[in-house]
């Protein structure tokens, strides 16, 4: 049976630089040699922080010094060790989006956080509701652990925060004395339009953590990521790292790829992505009546579909596995598993030309869940 | 100025295999290609899990399947996640040898463990003292998360268990029903004489948490190890790790490299190292005055020296690093951080033309520290 791979958030396979990445890897194991021999020490390869801190000047447009990045184990073990360092107990609060990515609502519900949602529109976490939510914390005479946000090309709605919220944000948290924790992992996924600052670029100040990967630009395979802060955040971070340090091996094979390549590599494998996201947007909408509406992301790799409030999430899921058409249920994505009418498409990793059909066949999956809805069924919550 | 680096747990950089490091990085880049764009999944890369369990199989005699493997972010990985996983509170103890890896300690203290030592003597823990400690907490009422033992080249003493003392240590956690992790990061590291089996190869209980690595065998640049288990226990640990998972990009390389040659590798190294130690051994025994009793390991990278008890080991630290000679101080090692009368030579990194001169030297810096205490020094505990 053919699959229509909607489901995973992966970049594109065809355009996996591997030749670029076994010769680089010669070069970078020649030099680095038995120096391997060394632990890694806990800022991990000066090399590929060189590197990243590169990619993050050019993409910023300030100045960014290796010394303040420590390579992590994926951006997952940076989302992971800023709650294991800024919670103080069980039942912290974290504050995020009301939808956000899985794998970090995994980690901080087994982390023992609590996690208060903050509802999001396509400019991301609204303010209003972020102020009041803090206000109320106040009162209550606590204040969460941190602010966890997706600034750009959240997952899985795909907002992007403008300019003006982002320095409201900043205003709040600093105003309530709140950590911010900066999820960028998706920032050079970018198709089109203008692209919105990071939080360290408008206001570089002592409570902000921000994390950056190599998992959306190059692969996820090579668990590459990092966090950036100022001193003394950044320690307090790594004092709560006992895993010895960051793989110089990968390290030191992915800075010789991207000494030089980095933007040329992003720049195809951006084209790819965005076609493949142009032929999703096609495709969705000439089924108005099975996905009344969706995101429009600019970057990033999924789009967020709207359902019909009478179509069953659950049926949906298992029909369309049955037929072959992955993706993923909202359901996943809010920090409670609200049955939230959504799903999210995921378009890095399917082929182009089964993108249409994929979408076609979805499209009736949602007609037949809708056609043989049992009758007694409740009309779902809006 | 000479230095003499006694410092680190290091692999010998000489014989480091570059050459076939890039060329296995190579042909296993272009095989795994654009696989990297998948997550690497809880238990990684099934290669290089193959690889390690025929090492263990070889090495034990018993069949290991590398379904019961999931790899780690180097063994310190594997180490905290046992504490992370199995502590069912702050404040919970975890039984160690009194002297044990700084690197264990850091962790576990720094994941709010609670540190109860048991004695160690040329043959390990003595389970006569972990007998009477596990009766006393069971009297109070309470009860280890679990028992964290280093039983093969105990780092820092260097001692090995026997077979009768594993299977007593066993017997005694099973009629206690307390877990044990076995941390075998070593074994392979065997310079003569028989070798013990790993306690999993004599019983391999649900209760059993066993941690390999490659960071003693290739080097802890590579960041890859592996922590063994039978369900559910193994899904009890990955149910805490929220990292998404292991370099396939590293651990793809590696089991390249290692497919065939890992016992090649092994015997090659362990034979420079063995002339490593003994040059310690002679130099050591050269200077009775100064080392008057020290640690004959079998295996391992490290001999354990016991100083004179008038020796200010702070004292002795500074001048010896002025001079240029590295080492770890006893305290490092020692649960509560006592300033036992002791000192650690690891002799994985050193050039084998510079022991003679650094132990010369070392014993200068021991009698110079001797004849320069100050005349109120009060004597130092034995």
């Amino acid at each position: 049976m053919q699959t229509y791979d909607f489901g995973a958030g992966r970049t594109d396979p065809s355009s996996f630089p591997t030749e670029a990445l076994a010769e680089a890897a010669q070069r970078a194991i020649r030099e680095v040699g038995s120096d391997l021999v060394h632990y890694p020490g806990p800022h991990g390869h000066l090399g590929l922080r060189e590197v990243m801190a590169a990619r993050e000047s050019t993409r910023e447009g300030v100045e960014v010094s290796p010394d303040r990045l420590a390579l992590m184990n994926g951006s997952m073990q940076g989302v992971t060790l800023a709650a294991e360092a800024l919670m103080r107990r069980p039942g912290d609060i974290i504050i995020t989006e009301e939808v956000t990515y899985s794998g970090t609502i995994r980690a901080y519900s087994g982390l023992g956080a609590q996690l208060v949602g903050i509802p999001v529109d396509e400019q991301g976490m609204q303010m209003d509701a972020l102020a009041e939510t803090l206000g109320d914390l106040q009162r209550r005479g606590t204040s969460p652990a941190f602010i966890y946000t997706l600034t750009t090309y959240q997952n899985p709605t795909g907002s992007v925060m403008p300019r003006s919220r982002r320095e409201r944000l900043l205003e709040i948290a600093r105003s309530h004395g709140v950590i911010i924790v900066e999820d960028n992992c998706y920032a050079d996924v970018h198709f089109e339009g203008e692209q919105e600052p990071s939080l360290y670029a408008i206001d570089d100040g002592p409570d902000l953590v921000y994390i950056g990967s190599l998992s959306k630009t190059l692969g996820p395979g090579v668990r590459l990521g990092y966090v950036m802060a100022q001193a003394p955040m950044l320690e307090r971070l790594l004092a709560r790292r006992f895993d010895a340090g960051n793989s110089v091996l990968a390290a030191s094979i992915v800075a010789e790829l991207f000494r030089d390549g980095f933007w040329d590599h992003v720049a195809t494998t951006n084209a790819i992505l965005k076609a493949k996201r142009d032929a999703v947007f096609a495709g969705l909408g000439s089924h108005p009546e099975a996905f009344p509406s969706f995101s429009r992301p600019r970057g990033g790799m999924f789009v967020w579909v709207r359902l019909p409030d009478d179509v069953d999430r659950e049926r949906l899921y298992d029909l369309a596995q049955a037929r072959g058409v992955m993706h993923a249920m909202g359901s996943g994505f809010h920090i409670n598993g609200e049955d939230v009418p959504y799903l999210r498409l995921a378009f890095g990793s399917i082929q182009p030309e089964l993108i249409r059909d994929g979408i076609d066949l979805l499209a009736d999956c949602v007609q037949e869940v809708r056609a043989t809805a049992p009758a007694h069924a409740e009309p779902a919550i809006a």
